[in-house]
């Protein structure tokens, strides 16, 4: 059978747990493609090109906004953020399961652009207590910037009815599971299916 | 989190496996409710009310499509075959996972009257000459009925695409492993969960 590759968009609350089950589904299925975003800001200490971030020059990612070739973009403080179309398309292309973590701004113009094709996910902590003592056990976050973080969950958690699958991360294992089978079901959706080709040969 | 119950329906030619599969699920997820239909043909040998069938006379039914008790019905050689919405949504009050065997035309109907609450997988076998083979095999149709199954299975795949989901059983396995996934993660769609509640107590 003809198989696209699919797309599932993780969203939710910095703080929630999106990265630690990225990283569990990465190691549970294979055929995977984590995304990785496009930025103009600084590489910091450590970071690498095409791991962490594609980083680019102001110019160039202008340039690609001009050519549409960004899935989603937005500009932080100065510096412009995007997941890049060709990458996501490229791994498409090879039946790859592409996942992305991406704020509720950016899974929205994606829901735009190419709704059908895109399998979504909200992940949350189980209250607000929790998410405030999650990011404080962290320790990498200020007090002035956990606040902001938590301000965005608010505002961001409004947006939860938008997105096919609600997942609350109160229990990690659980959470995992749920995710897994999100994206393995995601493989049999008929978006990601030529289905065209498989009705044409189905009638030989 | 309050969870409703949500519905999974499923379609695909006779001779497909959707029986054996949905008796398999049933074996495996507890909390599942098969939906029974309703009809007004005679009770055969064996058949027992509540079980094959919920049978009815002509006048009830006719009764309770005037007063829109059907998620979907229709008249088949002088019979109506129907689904109660009332022996859904009770079951889906008490957070079941509903189950029914449909065929594209019921899927139609109820796909317009409850939509967003639908989560509806086509199962095919792998091709037509496969569907001949294990419609003959099964023994339990003349060749005559067999002949109309497969026209049927012809024009009811043209409307895969309008299915969320598309199974190819050629994998017993397989196929029940793709549909198990399928109803458990039905229960993590945002329309299975009481967002606004779940919001509500979130942000206390």
């Amino acid at each position: 059978m003809d198989v696209y590759g699919s797309i599932v968009l993780l969203s939710g609350p910095s703080g929630a747990g999106k990265s630690s089950l990225v990283a569990e589904i990465e190691k549970e299925i294979k055929n995977i493609f984590f995304s990785v975003s496009t930025t103009t800001r600084q590489k910091r200490d450590g970071e690498k090109d095409g791991v962490d971030y594609y980083f680019v020059t102001k110019e160039q990612f202008e340039k690609d906004i001009k050519e549409n070739l960004f899935l989603e973009w937005a500009e932080v403080h100065g510096n412009y953020y995007g997941t890049s179309l060709k990458h996501t398309i490229d791994a498409l292309k090879v039946g790859k399961i592409v996942i992305f973590d991406i704020d509720v701004q950016g899974f929205l113009q994606a829901k735009e652009k190419i709704g059908e094709l895109i399998t979504s996910v909200f992940v949350t902590t189980p209250s607000l207590t929790d998410l405030k003592s999650r990011l404080i056990q962290r320790g990498t976050d200020s007090l002035d910037v956990i606040e902001k973080r938590v301000q965005n969950a608010k505002k961001e958690l409004l947006f939860a009815k938008k997105y096919d699958y609600f997942i609350v991360n109160d229990d990690f294992q659980k959470a995992k599971e749920n995710l897994l089978q999100i994206v393995n079901v995601s493989k049999v959706k008929t978006s990601s299916i030529n289905l065209d080709n498989f009705i044409k040969k189905w009638l030989e």
